[in-house]
């Protein structure tokens, strides 16, 4: 990583304006540069590998999404996994050359997530052996793809696929969009950016309206599913080939919340070391205002989050690798314990991200809403992830549906393996003693021992969104309104059994540590994470029996006398992210924390300071000023 | 109001382009061109009185805020209330002219909230008889007033008076800052605007750096202290007067955020009810989102908020011009819990907005993400509400400092009255019942029962946090140590305490309903708020014995009743919020419900689309294309 980054920083070509001063066709048109140079200098120095061109990628655009983004993360995988060897001879070469600029077009105008309501349609023609491309509503244009407003000549094109009559569900084509020689849009498609949004900017989201294109028989991707000359379905040998895309990238996502948010963190706790203000002691010098408890009661908790995640991210990658290497051996068996765990993991760790991004950006008061703190600009690129690659409540429903479907079986007897086998035991011991009576066994003090309240609590709650459903049915309702009116628990469960599953993750990787000043600071914040948890969702605790009244205002003076431990190495815990200053790219968050100097340079380069007086005064103002 | 709506509305002078099409210096640009029109017709209708002022300029800038806000906002009021007769002579009518345009600059670079370290001087020079403007060091640069930066040509400075070699703490003088004829920046003045923020592109929020800029005397505003020819100081008869101001801001901040919840509410409900998503049942057609249970528990709450906010507004009001007229009858007993009310209110009702903007914003999936939609107009609109007019904690902090004060004359027996009256009886009642032998009160669908159990929460809860500070005293802390080592639990003091207000004043107002529909509906909404609050702070009603483990179940069982019955409604409800079209500008908030053509049709009037190719192609993809 740090190779790419001193390669990238001190390369010339890869210089460029602020891009907060920047119009957002100037923002685009920047990127679209640095992307073409990139592509040059991936070349030059032979980088192919995919972790270390993303690791290039991230620095040139300093962690910004990019408008060929989805041509090298999207359609040159896909053309690797999903097109025959033919295919990829016709295709594979350009685009890597990039002669065929491609993306990735699924989202429609009227479904995102719910991806089997898509309604872009690809009917066979057996007379010309040819797909014909439709957009048949205004609901069914493509919308959001990145990269296919301007960028893209070619798009893979997920449609419902139709042949002799019959519906066979979505399958991928290849769409030539725009003219290979001129880059205008091709007869029939209708191509363009869907608009400005909440950051993205360097990014062509686009739209794709279809009417009648025409595309060859080899143009759908054939590995798998196949229509044959004459038009004859050939299905796919198994509908699981699909899951290990999504599964990955939302394994990444989690490592993308932690990126995220140990940004946020070394920016807002860097800045809470260099501004003083206000008064402790009458006559004293202002304090840090890292040094006020609410302060570090916003902040540390955020740190530990931070950490956390970074391991459960390592932990995802690790068992991805893991479950690739049984599937390719054939073995399917962990895959839906992934998919379940991936969907709520990327839900919960996102959702916590993106209200702790905020809640640094707003622990540095004014500063903090400009531009040049680089905090806004983290979360407008970050907050998208709780929507794409699945929206959040849906990936918790996910989760839950497998939950459900465990606890039921460990009902009945089965044996549960994996990270759900605690439903075994929670499941005899809940049934076995009422709430009252069992002894509270929770030391707060001991990590091992708030991971098993964590996991009693993802049981009790697991098991109160399981009844719930079961009173649904028996109130008669059909299965689906039962699941409806049981989902507020359900989300719920999902939830506990995340934080769980984080927790239990967290204390593990204490365990991997041997250096002890690393291995005390970590565990500390371990404690922080795990006691913040329990005071954040006491009801919870309380409710489950596994902690009493009394053990709730221990847990507060406990948590009080953590933040005093970790404000001793909060500096170096945030330094020890590293992220250079050309990467954090925030005044607030300088490593030498001359902030007001920089900051002041900053805003007299504003483009609203280019001339003394703005034109605006003499077209507006000053007429203005002759007629009153 | 629906006067200055239906005027500006159709008055061809206020058109402007999409906003989100703009750069920040178009959008600067068009702001300044609509407040000069603005001006033109505010005289043109003779409109005069504040509020209607207010309601014509937010029509006009379509709740955006612009250059003249605090010249007309600030500059205005503070002349009328600060300075002399002569001084008003001079100075009033060039500035009801514009030929002064006029800010308010108070923050600094170093010190914001915090306004007694403000570093700028004004030091007296009696030879001839001027005020000596500096700014001595970087961080006493002012940073963030709004119209410094390009628009306005006087400021009203905060500055430290030094006279006779004393330091007699802040006091506002009038500096001219750039010429009237030719609006260059004067001699000893650095002017311009501090950059790109989070939102706020109307406005050239600016710096100021003054070296030794000479003012004569009368430009320091004397209606109450005053500094004579000779350069003797005479103190103002009351600081209490300064008091007002600051309070009826933070009071007009509570309505602004019901406003801001209720538009992202509007959005966002009227959105789940026309996108329909997935399967409910299978083979029947796709429900709409708002269908979902989750939906409904993300944004009924929300809605219920924003009702209750409305009503919290409402009274601050009233309460405010109440205690006004009781001010200038001489009578200031009622302004500290005014004072202490409205600090609190307005951290509490900006952050829960903060984050149900984000929530509507989230609830509406990728779509919420387009400017099209305009909830990330309002968020980055609303956000800064949080920190400017006192920063959220250190407002919550004012609010504590006044509790723990009345929890102290309480246990010594004084009799509390007004709004803390309950710290009287509370505290009886909780010294003479401990928590576990005190009979559970509370009726979980009688919601006077549910206020009272709020009050009893915060009772609690400010004993708590008196009891912290009383055990950190005598751990022989300093009081200033003290008070920080309790911060976190004053500030959930202050929290309960607000909650606690907002529900009462919420309960009160359905007294107040005649119409049984209207009464039938709020009353629900009511009840939706009180419980969804108990439900978010189980731990506090368990741990304070108001609440017991079963109650708990049933208030979720509850809350499911009351989203349903709230669906049917739900949709009336926000259109009651009656916000035009033109004023909401949002895409996903249509009343006629067509987004998926007028989605299409904004995108297409993208900036990115006005041609066809983007030069970005010919500059860099198509010579990459012959270097691969």
């Amino acid at each position: 990583m740090h190779v790419s980054e001193s390669l990238v920083i001190s390369d010339a070509d890869f210089q460029q304006e602020d891009a907060n001063f920047l119009s957002r066709s100037e923002r685009y048109d920047a990127a679209v540069r640095k992307s073409a140079q990139m592509i040059l200098k991936l070349r030059e120095y032979g980088i192919s590998d995919p972790e270390e061109i993303y690791a290039y990628k991230n620095c040139v655009h300093r962690g910004r999404p990019e408008p060929l983004d989805l041509h090298l993360g999207m359609f040159l995988p896909t053309l690797l996994n999903q097109a025959t060897p033919e295919q990829q001879e016709a295709f594979f070469m350009p685009a890597w050359n990039l002669e065929i600029i491609g993306t990735y077009a699924q989202t429609e105008m009227g479904h995102g997530t719910f991806i089997r309501g898509l309604e872009t349609t690809a009917t066979y023609d057996p007379a010309t052996q040819e797909f014909v491309m439709n957009s048949p509503t205004i609901s069914s244009i493509k919308w959001w793809p990145g990269g296919l407003g301007k960028t893209s000549n070619h798009a893979i094109v997920l449609a419902q696929l139709y042949t002799k009559g019959i519906c066979h569900g979505l399958h991928a084509f290849i769409v030539p969009i725009r003219s290979m020689s001129t880059h205008e849009p091709l007869p029939g498609i209708e191509v363009g950016d869907i608009g400005p949004k909440f950051g993205f900017d360097e990014v062509d989201n686009g739209y794709l309206k279809m009417d009648n294109v025409r595309i060859p028989r080899m143009n759908m991707l054939m590995k798998y599913a196949k229509v044959e000359r004459d038009g004859t379905y050939q299905k796919p040998p198994s509908a699981k080939l699909t899951y290990g895309t999504m599964v990955f990238i939302r394994s990444m996502i989690v490592g993308e919340s932690s990126r995220a948010l140990s940004k946020a963190c070394t920016i807002a706790i860097r800045y809470s070391s260099v501004r003083h203000q206000s008064e402790l002691r009458p006559g004293e010098p202002e304090p840090q205002i890292l040094d006020y408890q609410t302060q570090q009661y916003k902040l540390f908790p955020l740190l530990a989050t931070a950490y956390a995640f970074k391991f459960v991210g390592q932990y995802m990658t690790e068992t991805y690798h893991r479950i690739t290497g049984d599937i390719n051996q054939g073995d399917f068996s962990e895959l839906p314990e992934l998919h379940a765990l991936s969907a709520g993991l990327k839900a919960f760790t996102t959702w916590v991200a993106n209200g702790g991004i905020e809640v640094c950006r707003m622990s540095c008061g004014g500063h903090g809403y400009s531009r040049c703190s680089s905090l806004p600009d983290i979360y407008v690129t970050f907050t998208p992830t709780c929507t794409y690659e699945g929206e959040n409540t849906v990936m918790m429903l996910q989760t839950a549906r497998y939950l459900v479907k465990s606890y039921r079986q460990a009902s009945t007897g089965q044996q549960l393996s994996g990270i759900v086998s605690y439903l075994n035991e929670a499941h005899q011991r809940l049934q076995a003693q009422p709430v009252s009576s069992r002894p509270t066994v929770v030391n707060i003090s001991d990590l091992a021992s708030l991971v098993e309240a964590y996991k009693l609590r993802a049981a009790k709650l697991v098991e109160v969104a399981a009844k719930s459903l079961q009173g649904e049915l028996q109130k008669s309702r059909s299965p689906e309104d039962a699941w409806n009116n049981s989902s507020i628990d359900l989300v719920r469960a999902s939830d506990a059994h995340c934080h769980y599953v984080v927790v239990k993750l967290f204390a593990a990787k204490l365990g991997e540590i041997s250096d002890t000043g690393v291995h005390s600071a970590l565990s500390t914040l371990a404690l922080l994470y795990a006691l913040h948890g329990v005071a954040q969702n006491s009801g919870d605790f309380l409710q489950a029996g596994l902690l009493t009244v009394p053990q709730l205002s221990s847990v507060s003076q406990r948590l009080k006398d953590i933040l005093a431990q970790v404000r001793t190495n909060a500096v170096a815990l945030v330094d020890a992210f590293d992220y250079r200053d050309e990467m954090l790219n925030s005044v607030l968050g300088r490593y030498d924390g001359n902030i007001y100097e920089h900051m002041f340079e900053w805003a007299r380069k504003s483009p609203l300071n280019r001339t003394e007086v703005h034109e605006s005064y003499h077209k507006y103002l000053k007429p203005l000023q002759s007629k009153l």
